[in-house]
C-alpha cells in the first residue's frame, strides 16, 4: 500500500487532491470519521455500538501518525510502536549499509541497548482538536479576489499554528475540512528519539512481491516495531493498546485508526475525467520510466540493488495504486455511478432556488479550474514538482534556498511548508544523516532531466539554461560530481550562513537550485491562485450543498490527519471463486510450493527452518471493509473493546479506486492478524522479550 | 539489437522511417554501400582493396535474409545457415513447450533426423537486381496530386512484381532508394522449410542480460544454426561462407554483408526534433508500459515467464535502441552537427540558382508534413498501427479480413502487404501453427484496450463501440475467450471462405476487425496522402541536391535489403577508459565472478563444466567501426577474402543513434568472434558433426 506525503515537500498541487470533497455517507461501511465526531447513531443502528469518549480518548492517544507517510500505533506502557514492515524500511534501509541490510535480512533487538536509532523519523501523536474556523474565516474579507483570498486565509493558518507552538511547544497544523467548512488545529506531540525493535525480512514481509500486491489471498507478516525514546529513555506512555486473547471473527465489526492520505470523492465528472484520461497516464508514464530506470541500476550489482530498493519499491507500489485506480475509473460501471451522483445532485440543487443561486454554479467552475490545471501542470510538475530533478540533492538544495529566503519573511507570508511551526519537522528531514549515494542520485537525474527535455523540448531556454549545454547524462555527472551537498555537515553549515551564504555558493546544485526556482514560485503561485483557490471554493460550494440536501452523516476528505473507520471482517468473490475472511499460516507453505519456491515466493530461511514450530492454523492475514487509503499503512485495527486484532497493511486490487468512490462489494482492506504477529515472534523469531512486553 | 520488421505488418508510417534519406559518404567508415554498387575508389585509396565481381556475387548468394527480421549466412554446401541466437530465438520459441524450452535451455541435433522444424520461418537469398526506375517514374505523370501520384507509384509497383514473380517464381520486391531517386526490383528465392540445428543456452547467448546489452566489453555467444531443406532434404548450397584459418586482427578491414533495417540520415532538424521531442518520448512510454506489463505478467509462474520471454526481451532490446537513440538525439554536440550539416547544404543550395527553384523549398515541405504527422500520429499509431489492440489474435483477424477484401481488388489498386506477389510470405505468417496462449494474449489485450482509453479518451466513439460498456480488463477477457482464431486450422478455414465468411463471422475478433477497420483505412490513407508522399517528395528533392553538390559516393538510406559496410577491427575510448578491441573467453568467468554469478551475469552449467577444456584465450566478442543498424543481426562479418570471421550481434550505446547520424569517435558495431565459436562447438558443446560441416 502506497505511503501517503512521501514527497519531500508538501506541493501546492497535493492541496488540490487533499482539500477537495465530502460526501453523503451511510452507504454500506464508508467513511473516514473525525475523531471527534464519529457516526453515532449510524454506529448505534447498524452495530448497536455506542463507543464512549474515554474509548474514542484512548484510540485517539494510542494511535500515531509517521510523518514521513504512514501510521501506527503504541503496544506498549514503554514506548513500543507497532507499524508495518513497509512503513519502517525506509529507516531500516537508511541505517543499513553493504555489509549489514536489515532490510533484506530483518533485525531483532533483544535489549533496549541493541536498538538501531533512526535517522529521522518523526513520530506525532494527537493531542487535542480544536476549531478555529471562525478566525480562519474573519480573514477572508469579501470582495478579495482568488489571490487576496488565498493568501488571508493562508496568514491566518501561519499565524495560529505559531501561536499554538509557541504556547504549548506542540507541533499544530491547521486542518482543511469539508474543503474550508471547517478548519480544525491539530495539536501533535512529536517523537523524534525513534528506535528500530525490530523487522522482519522482506522475503516474508512482502511475501508475494509485486505480484501478490494488491492481491487477496495473501500471506504477509508485514510487520515491524520502533520504540521512542524521550532524553535517551524509553518514553512513558499512558495510552496503548493491548492484544485481544480471541483475535477476530467473521462478520465481527473490527474499527481501523489511522491516518488516511487523500481522498478525492467530492471530484466532479469533468475533474474525474481530466484524472482519468490526463493525469493518472501521465502520472503513469513518470512511474513506469522511474521503475525501469531503478531496476536497470539495481542490476548492475548487488549494492546497486540495495541501494535503491526502496525506491523501486515505492516506485512498484505507485504503479500498482494508480494502474488499478485507472481500471477502476475506466470501469464504466463505476464511472457511470459518479456520473448518476452528479446529476441526481445537480437536479437537486437546481430544484432549491437558495442553492441553485449560491452553489448551482460550482460544477462550471469546477471544470473551467481544471482547465487551467490541465494547461498549467506540465511545467508545474516539472518544476516546482521537482520532477526534472529527481534526486534528493536537489530536493536538498532547495529546501536550503527557500529555508533562507522565506526567513527573510513574516510568518504568515512565508510558502505553507516553511512557516515558523513548520520548520523542526522541515529540518529534522532537511538535516538527516541518512546516506546519499551518488550514483544513484546521479541515475535519478539523468533520467528527469532526459525528461525534462522530452517534456519541455530541447529548445526551451530554461531547459537549455538547466543543462548548459550538456546531455542530460553529463550534465547530471557533472552536478552530482559537483555538490557537497551529500553532506549532512555541509547542509547544516549553509543553513546556518542565511540568505547570504546561499547567495554566494558555487556549489553546483545550488546554482541549479537558484536558476529553477524563481520560474518553480512563479508557476506554483499561479496554480495556487488560478486552481486551487477557485477549486477550493467551488467544492466548498459543493460540499454545502451536500451539507444541506443530505444533512448530517458526512465525514471530510481524508486529510492524512487522524480517522476513524468502521467495518466488518468479512471474505468477497473475484472471478466467480468465494474468497475466505482470513489466510492461516499453512496457506503461506502452501503458496510457496505453488510457485516452485521462486522469488518472490520464497520464504525466508527462519520460516523454513522453524515451520515444524508454527500451528499452521494460526490465521495470517484477514480481510475486513473498512474504508481505507494511502497512509493507512500501518494503522491499527481493533475490536469494539478497544483491543488489537489486526494491523492495515493492505488493500485489495479494487480498493485503490476508492480514493474517488468507495464500493464494499468487492473493494477490502487487508490486515495482518494480531495472532500471527505473536505465532511468529513466539516460534520464528524467539522474540521472547518483545512478547512478554506486548503481555503475550 | 533489434530486429528491423518484426511487426506483424509493414505499415505505411514504416515507409515514412526507411524511405526517407541518402547521405553524401565518405566520412570515416560510414556507409550501407549497395551490393550492385559498392564504393570501389573509396576502398581503393582508404584501403588498397578492389574486390571482383566474383567476390561480390559470392557474398550476395552467401547472405541471407529472415523475412521476420534479422539477417544470417550460408555455412555449409548442405543449407546450414547461421545467424544470431536472438534472430533464432522466436522460432526456437515457437518450438517450445512446459517441458521443454528450447529458449532457456538451448538445442543441438547431432543428426538431421533430430533437427526441428521450425513453424513459420522464411528466408531469403537475394538472386538478382534490376532497375526499374523508367516504368516506375513513367506512371507518375506530371499535374497529378500526392494521392495520385501515391497510388500510381504503387500500382506500378505492385504490377512489376506480380509480372516478376509469375515470370521466375522468386519473391519479387520494389525497393525505393534514395527516396526514389532509383527503384530497384529484387528478386529472391525463398526458403520455408527451415529446420533447428544448434541454439545455445540464453544465459551464454545473452550473458549479461538487459544491464549489458548495447554495452561493451561482452562476453556473450550470441549464434545460432539452422538448415534450410528442399522438398525434405538439405539444400544444396552453391555459395556459402568458409571459416577463416586466422580469425581478425586488429586494425584489419572487416565487411558485414546483411540486411540493415531503417535508417533516417537525410532526416532535416525539423523532423529531427519531432523524433526527439514527440515520437521517441511517446514510443519510450509504450514500451515501457508493455515491458512491465509482460514482467507482470511473467512473475506470476515459470511457465508465464517462458511463454512471455521473446516478447519480453523485444520490449527490453527496443527500450535500450530507443533510450540510446533519444539520448543521442538530446546531446547537443551531435544534434548541432545536424543542425550544421543542414544549414551549410541550405546555403549551397540557396547558391545555386537551379537547385535553388526545384529544391530550395524541400525543407519547408517536410516541416509541413511532419507537422501533419505529428496530428495524426496517434489515432494512426492507435489504429492502424493496431496499438490499440496488442495481440496476435487481432492482427490475425484484420490480416484475415484484409486478405479476403483486397484479393477482390485488381493487383494493383490494393495495399502494399496484400499485393499478390507478397501472398505466399503473408500466408506464411498468417497460418503459421505456432502455439498462441490465451493468457498472454488477454494481458496484452488489457494493457493496449487501456492504452485506447488513455489515449483517445473514454467518451470518444469509436472507443465506446470498441469496449461495448465493459472495461478494459472485461473486454479484453471477453474477446479472448470468444475467439477461435488462436487455432491455425480456423483461420485457414476462414480464409477459404472469402469475403462472404468473413462478412458472416460472429468470431468476436473478427467483429472488432470489421469495427475498427474503416477507420484505420481511413486514416492509413490520410497519412499516406499527407504525410508519406509529400515527404518522399520532399526528400527526394533534398536527395537530389546532395547528389548535385556531392557527386557521387552515396549510399542510400537502409532499406532491409542486402547492403555492404566497409570497417576496421578497433577498440575506443569510454568515460576516459581504453576499451580493447576485442574480449576473450576467460573475461566471460571473470565478468561472472565481479557480479557473483547473479542472474543476468550467471554462466549456463555447460560453461561451467568445461570451464577447464576452454581455451581461456580465444578471442570471443570484437568490435569493429562497421556502419550498422537493426536488422544487421546475425550478419556475418567478412575479411577481404571472404571467408567469415565474426558475426554482428549489437552496436555499442554510441551506435543507436547512428539512424539519424554515423560517428566512430565512440560508436562501434559488436560481432561474435568466429574462433569462439568454434572453440565452444567443440569443447563446450561437443557438436563434432557440426564443426566437421563447418570444416573445423
Amino acid at each position: 500500500m502506497t505511503h501517503a506525503h512521501c514527497c519531500p515537500i508538501r506541493t501546492a498541487l497535493l492541496a488540490v487532491a487533499v482539500l477537495i470533497a465530502s460526501i453523503t455517507a451511510g452507504r454500506a461501511d464508508e467513511g473516514m470519521w473525525l475523531p471527534n465526531d464519529p457516526p453515532r447513531r449510524l454506529l448505534k443502528q447498524k452495530y448497536a455500538f455506542d463507543p464512549d469518549d474515554a474509548w474514542l480518548v484512548h484510540l485517539q492517544r494510542s494511535a500515531i501518525r509517521f510523518n514521513g507517510g504512514g501510521s501506527g500505533s503504541f503496544v506498549s506502557a514503554d514506548g513500543l510502536v507497532l507499524t508495518n514492515q513497509h512503513v519502517g524500511a525506509g529507516a531500516a534501509q537508511k541505517m543499513s549499509t553493504a555489509e549489514h541490510d536489515y532490510v533484506q535480512n530483518g533485525f531483532l533487538a533483544r535489549t533496549h541497548q541493541e536498538e538501531l536509532p533512526c535517522h529521522d523519523l518523526e513520530l506525532n501523536v494527537l493531542v487535542s482538536i480544536e476549531d478555529v474556523t471562525p478566525r480562519v474565516n474573519a480573514a477572508v474579507r469579501p470582495g478579495m479576489d482568488f489571490e487576496e483570498a488565498a493568501q488571508a486565509r493562508r496568514a491566518a493558518m501561519n499565524e495560529i499554528e505559531q501561536e499554538s507552538l509557541a504556547k504549548t511547544g506542540l507541533r499544530s497544523d491547521v486542518v482543511t475540512l469539508y474543503h474550508g467548512g471547517l478548519y480544525h488545529l491539530y495539536r501533535y506531540k512529536r517523537y523524534t528519539e525513534v528506535r528500530l525493535v525490530f523487522i522482519p525480512e522482506q522475503d516474508i514481509a512482502f511475501f508475494g512481491g509485486d505480484p501478490d500486491n494488491f492481491e487477496y489471498p495473501r500471506y504477509d507478516l508485514d510487520v515491524c516495531f520502533f520504540r521512542v525514546y524521550e532524553n535517551g529513555e524509553p518514553a512513558k506512555i499512558e495510552h496503548y493498546l493491548t492484544w485481544s486473547a480471541a483475535g477476530v471473527s467473521d462478520a465481527e465489526l473490527v474499527v481501523v485508526v489511522g491516518n488516511p492520505g487523500a481522498t478525492s470523492r467530492l471530484d466532479t465528472v469533468a475533474n474525474l475525467t481530466f484524472v482519468r484520461d490526463t493525469l493518472l497516464p501521465m502520472q503513469l508514464n513518470e512511474i513506469r520510466r522511474r521503475e525501469i530506470m531503478l531496476a536497470t541500476y539495481s542490476q548492475q550489482s548487488a549494492e546497486n540493488a540495495r541501494r535503491a530498493q526502496r525506491l523501486l519499491f515505492g516506485c512498484r507500489n505507485r504503479r500498482k495504486v494508480s494502474l488499478e485506480t485507472l481500471a477502476g475509473l475506466q470501469d464504466p460501471a463505476i464511472f457511470h455511478k459518479k456520473v448518476e451522483e452528479e446529476t441526481s445532485l445537480r437536479a437537486a440543487v437546481a430544484k432549491d432556488p437558495k442553492l441553485a443561486s449560491a452553489d448551482g454554479g460550482a460544477w462550471d467552475e469546477v471544470a473551467e479550474a481544471v482547465k487551467r490545471l490541465a494547461s498549467l501542470y506540465v511545467r508545474y510538475h516539472l518544476l516546482e514538482g521537482a520532477a526534472a530533478l529527481n534526486t534528493n540533492l536537489f530536493f536538498d538544495a532547495r529546501a536550503l534556498l527557500r529555508l533562507a529566503e522565506e526567513s527573510q519573511k513574516q510568518n504568515a507570508q512565508r510558502l505553507r511548508e516553511y512557516r515558523e511551526s513548520n520548520l523542526p519537522s522541515l529540518k529534522q528531514s532537511l538535516f538527516s544523516t541518512a546516506p546519499i549515494y551518488k550514483d544513484l542520485e546521479t541515475a535519478r537525474l539523468v533520467d528527469s532531466l532526459s525528461m525534462l527535455v522530452e517534456m519541455e523540448g530541447a529548445d526551451d531556454p530554461l531547459v537549455q539554461r538547466i543543462l548548459a549545454g550538456r546531455s542530460p547524462q553529463e550534465r547530471a555527472e557533472e552536478l552530482v560530481a559537483g555538490t557537497k551537498l551529500d553532506r549532512a555537515e555541509y547542509r547544516r553549515q549553509l543553513a546556518e550562513g542565511g540568505l547570504l551564504a546561499m547567495e554566494q555558493s558555487d556549489d553546483p546544485m545550488i546554482e541549479v537550485a537558484r536558476l529553477v526556482d524563481p520560474a518553480a514560485r512563479a508557476i506554483r503561485e499561479q496554480l495556487e491562485n488560478c486552481v486551487d483557490e477557485p477549486l477550493r471554493e467551488a467544492y466548498g460550494k459543493i460540499a454545502n450543498a451536500r451539507f444541506a440536501l443530505a444533512g448530517t452523516n458526512l465525514y471530510p476528505d481524508a486529510t492524512f490527519t487522524l480517522r476513524l473507520s468502521f467495518g466488518t471482517v468479512r471474505g468477497y468473490h473475484q472471478g466467480g471463486q468465494p474468497l475466505p475472511p482470513w489466510t492461516v499460516i499453512a496457506g503461506a507453505y502452501a503458496h510457496q510450493a505453488k510457485h516452485d519456491a521462486q522469488p518472490p515466493f520464497k520464504l525466508p530461511r527462519s520460516w523454513m527452518e522453524h515451520q515444524g514450530d508454527l500451528n499452521m492454523k494460526t490465521p495470517l492475514d484477514f480481510v475486513s471493509t473498512n474504508d481505507i487509503i494511502g497512509g493507512n499503512s500501518g494503522s491499527p485495527v481493533v475490536n469494539r473493546r478497544g483491543e488489537l486484532v489486526g494491523l492495515i497493511f493492505d488493500g485489495n486490487r479494487y480498493s485503490p479506486v476508492w480514493r474517488f468512490v468507495y464500493d464494499d462489494v468487492h473493494g477490502r482492506a487487508i490486515s495482518v492478524d494480531a495472532r500471527a504477529i505473536v505465532e511468529a515472534l513466539k516460534k520464528v523469531y524467539g522474540a521472547t522479550e518483545l512478547v512478554q512486553e506486548l503481555g503475550q
